[in-house]
């Protein structure tokens, strides 16, 4: 028994450190997103983007060790049958033995709220984007979390009672983390509007070419991408949570290579599309960097969801779809006139519900056998039923429901009292030299008086309208969803 | 008995692989480093900077490897009673079994150089750079690490026989690395002078209000940031240098979040009380993204001493407290007229002893016994008696003293000898034109002429007394410990 | 019996997580190569430079998925005597349950195929870079690996029958990855032609002094290089291949110390011999920053397959004479006006083949006996017979000849087809604006007309004959050494 100790004590060890290795490498993430925004904003904005990293992952320590935590997994229990909608215990980590499982949990907070930085870049005011990490990482996406990652969560797979026997496959978070993030990226960007200038004249006419502006950097992107890459490899097998459970190795080591071949090939795919489409259209393609680049990224994202569950193949698959959605989206996106400074909502919410739903078509039997054994159906591609490809729907529902019916009426409401968007001539000369210290040798002298006309004021006519629609729509769907399950 | 084989085989690769991981990322951080010094200096000193940040870790590692550590560790033996003022064995690394303990130990005396870089930046002499680096891994920085780490050290808790029972606890070393590094950071500075035109003007007079100089990339110091965060997960967490013992998977666990907290309430508290004091002053305050980097790397050095013996609450409000002393103290320095490039003496000189302190009062029984069982008392704040306390305080105060005493004459000497500050012309041109081989169509074409007159000459007058005065000083105090313990 | 069980399976767990670690490290290289590139290159060229770096990575994933690990490791059997040349299974990794084994594999790969990729920056066309990429991934690294690493291999030390008992002892790839890299890189370089106007004007006549062409960001370049150093950690270490084995613990120790005190020791002698070099020609020396960088990753390079079998002062001595060789090549290069622009050749390829040699130079017996029990020679420094020199030599020799009798033609096929060299115009003006999307803002407006006359095309006359005494050269020394083994 003292050697059955001895063991115990090492597999203790190997999972403490495993989760330590994880979560470095998941917090690292954060300075990815930074890199990645620093290389996409122009360069009299970089001080004002950068600060929004730093203060997500400060905000995602303190709100998810106050609050979040509690909320998230509180008082989980894998034995209890009984689901829950929220957690209520373990308040500032009161009672909380395994304080790895926090930090590890904490850093997937941050990069859910990081994911909106960018995207929001070069117009949104400091003290709304606080209050937006705030109320993310605090409350919004504790729900998420517990609803599909607790055992006592009513989408979890992890249940002992899971939805229609099967529960929603969520590995590392394709839902959890990055449509979440990436939901309220289009929710708050679509009410903040578009950068003076990107897509409307100075007298608010729609242009013939949208606006391009350039990010400074390409070698900061692209650093950015890989640290982000480099952090997924922590992200996907970290979400295992131990490797000392029996397969737990075999599946760590199948999450680690599906993750890099859905994102190396979403980057080839991407790049290879927008190649052969400016060929076609204009007679001449080119390689472009930040299609790769996206198109790497995407890759991830779609691959986090089913990473554990899906043969290698499918993760080339995956990723080779998940290059080409990318390009519709984006593409998408600027037809509409929705204005997304880094591409996020491309990357992150278009490919967050891909993967999710990807896990419903491509989940193999003998990886679901090892990775969710209670679990009774596969991808349908694979000979499902279709049960597990429906609970996945219902996690997807569920996410973008939850998310857009409260963030559309936060930031409704920041955008009444004035505090969403930045001052036109805030804008013009840049956020750094308004919000920040910023020596005047820095300062570029761009001429304010020509540019500070029209933004799209009548765009904010039609959402109180469709605001109310989406919420009583959003309700409606979720507590049918409760009562089925 | 083959089965315990098994056991302890595991446990011992478990405890080399740990090593390896933080050996690594406490590596990294030189790359932190370095770009926080590239980001905060003037574009016409970054090779400079970055050369001297390199050669920090080349030296370190040459300087560590012939004499370091022996100086350190050398027979190092956790039975023996008898302590020791310096190690005198294992020169070479000669005789030495645990490689990646030298590792690890490199690491950290490459860290406590590469504090002093940033600070001298854009005036200091290569040669005395190196002189100086050299002298600090080789000498100076091994005593304290024997003096507090090694179980022969006078100071050292993991002692058989500590000093008044309980001994210096510091975890990771706000003392040992980051005060000596912050010591040695503010004694260069202020034989060095401030850059030519931050204080004075070109008469010699004190300005009214001091010039910035502000960095030429505020995304490389972020980066420089996160990376040392990053870096700080192996930096504090291998400090329990190993994993296998009992209990050790609980401390590191701890370690972690304690790290995570200090770092985000500094972060949030620095910039929070910077705007407050700002909106009081001039009416409007700015968010400073260099105060919030800043204070974020203040409350991980404050908390990188007390890390494996608060609780996480706890934590949070050491943080707290340096993101504010981060701010008093960078005040006071520029009050003073001391001139520091990067901030690192508020962040690791004053931090280092406020973390120190920290421990003497929040250190809590429940962790103390699970990380120095042997020490009879805790914080004050905690139900202690203040023993723990006074060691922490003879820790400061021999840290401060013992490098006051060597670096204080080591300095002036090199000063003496015309090797410390570079030229005027030099300084006015950038040291990247003046020391490297940088290419033409760099050159920016400063005129020179205008800027070369006077520096404060008359501030070197006082020094010899000064110098005097605090070494006398410092001696007496550090026979006076040693003959008490 | 469950006990051995539970002991086995945490072998198991840290094996993985090993795996995992050193495979995400030595990922995170193609972030630093990327860095070096990007701070190499002009900022007009940056774009270009970086997606070649990204398509590395993803091509090379892509590539060894399909191809390249079936090739390399395919149906490997440690218990098998008989020799292949090339492996014949698991393509599309059908039958690979070692999945963690592909990744850290891949990872080698694509580091490979990217140390290329700076030497021909700022005038390759993209597409002959897809084709060089592919290529080398998928065919011609693989059948390197195969003869060194594989167990089948006709030079491998793993082998049941090595070479003249002992085979070629390659840890981490000095000539495996490195000189596979180098080699290719010369011979790309060397077939595609100096950047207009490095070594010869307008007319084509050869300049006295050659034009530098200096890169736009020393601190990208420092952060390439911090990179790369914390990605050898893994690099290097990871080639144990596991932990749980007799002796890997001291084994992995080892090599982590010799990794880094060759990377210090090269940093220094580059650094200071270049110093002395300069103060003897020019009496003035200076400190020459990316002479130290350079000077590191040489030293990395040639301890890399030493660093498991000599001692750590050995460990030293590699590093110190890397650095003066570095000098040494790269100023010859430039000499027989080769022009490489990141020293990716003197770097890699000329430190590749001393790091290869140095092995049968310094092995050391007791080291050896840990690393490889069954190899009965050592070092000729240290006692050895030269039997381990002359297997060293053989590899040196097989990997140049293969790779040049094969990459020769390629490039030469390219070059015929009008593939490999980007236009005049487009050189010119940067690879940004000819082949990736760049906005006008950005276009810097150089003057064309004046510079795209006369690159050297009579080299071009001489290859042809070249290469036909090359390939024939090679292939009667790769059947000769087929025949002795």
């Amino acid at each position: 028994s003292t050697l059955r100790c001895i063991g115990q004590s090492n597999a203790n060890s190997i999972d403490v450190f495993f989760l330590i290795y994880a979560s470095s490498l998941v917090f690292f993430m954060q300075a990815g997103f930074a890199m990645l925004c620093a290389g996409c904003v122009q360069l009299k904005n970089v001080q004002n983007s950068m600060l929004k990293n730093l203060l997500d992952a400060c905000g995602a320590a303190l709100g998810f060790y106050s609050i979040g935590y509690a909320f998230a997994y509180g008082g989980s229990d894998f034995e209890n049958p009984q689901k829950t909608f929220i957690g209520t215990s373990n308040f500032f980590l009161i009672g909380v033995d395994n304080l790895m499982f926090w930090l590890f949990q904490f850093a997937f907070a941050a990069s859910s709220a990081t994911i909106v930085a960018g995207t929001l870049a070069e117009r949104c005011q400091m003290a709304a984007y606080l209050c937006y990490s705030m109320t993310l990482t605090g409350f919004v996406y504790p729900v998420v979390a517990h609803s599909i990652w607790s055992p006592q969560g009513f989408l979890s797979a992890d249940s002992v009672n899971p939805l229609w026997g099967v529960g929603v496959i969520d590995f590392a978070g394709s839902a959890v983390v990055h449509l979440t993030g990436g939901t309220t990226a289009i929710i708050a960007t679509y009410l903040l509007g578009p950068r003076r200038g990107r897509f409307y004249d100075h007298r608010g006419q729609p242009l013939e070419i949208p606006k391009e502006f350039p990010g400074h950097s390409a070698a900061l992107q692209m650093l950015g991408t890989f640290i982000l890459w480099f952090g997924w490899y922590g992200f996907n097998t970290g979400s295992a949570l131990n490797l000392s459970a029996p397969n737990k190795d075999e599946i760590v080591s199948l999450v680690a290579v599906n993750t890099t071949l859905a994102a190396a090939s979403a980057c080839v795919s991407a790049m290879a599309t927008n190649y052969v489409f400016e060929d076609r259209k204009v007679g001449e393609g080119t390689f472009s960097l930040s299609h790769a680049m996206n198109g790497c990224l995407s890759g991830l994202v779609s691959i986090t969801g089913a990473c554990a569950v899906v043969d290698p193949w499918s993760a080339v698959v995956i990723g080779f779809v998940a290059g080409i959605l990318y390009l519709v989206s984006s593409q998408t996106l600027i037809q509409i006139r929705i204005d997304d400074a880094v591409d996020a909502v491309p990357v992150h919410m278009a490919n967050g519900v891909f993967g999710t739903i990807a896990t419903g078509l491509f989940a193999s039997e003998r990886r679901m056998a090892l990775a969710y054994p209670h679990a009774n159906d596969v991808g349908i591609f694979m000979g499902g039923n279709g049960t597990l490809l429906a609970c996945q729907c219902c996690g997807i529902l569920f996410v973008v429901g939850w998310v857009t019916s409260l963030m559309f009426p936060f930031f409704m409401f920041l955008n009444y009292l004035g505090w969403l968007r930045a001052s036109a001539s805030d804008e013009v000369e840049g956020l750094d030299v308004s919000y920040h210290v910023v020596p005047p040798s820095r300062y570029l002298g761009t001429d304010v008086e020509d540019e500070v006309k029209g933004p799209p004021e009548h765009v904010l006519r039609v959402l109180n309208f469709a605001s109310f629609v989406c919420i009583i729509t959003v309700y409606y769907a979720f507590v049918g969803l409760l009562n089925i399950a």
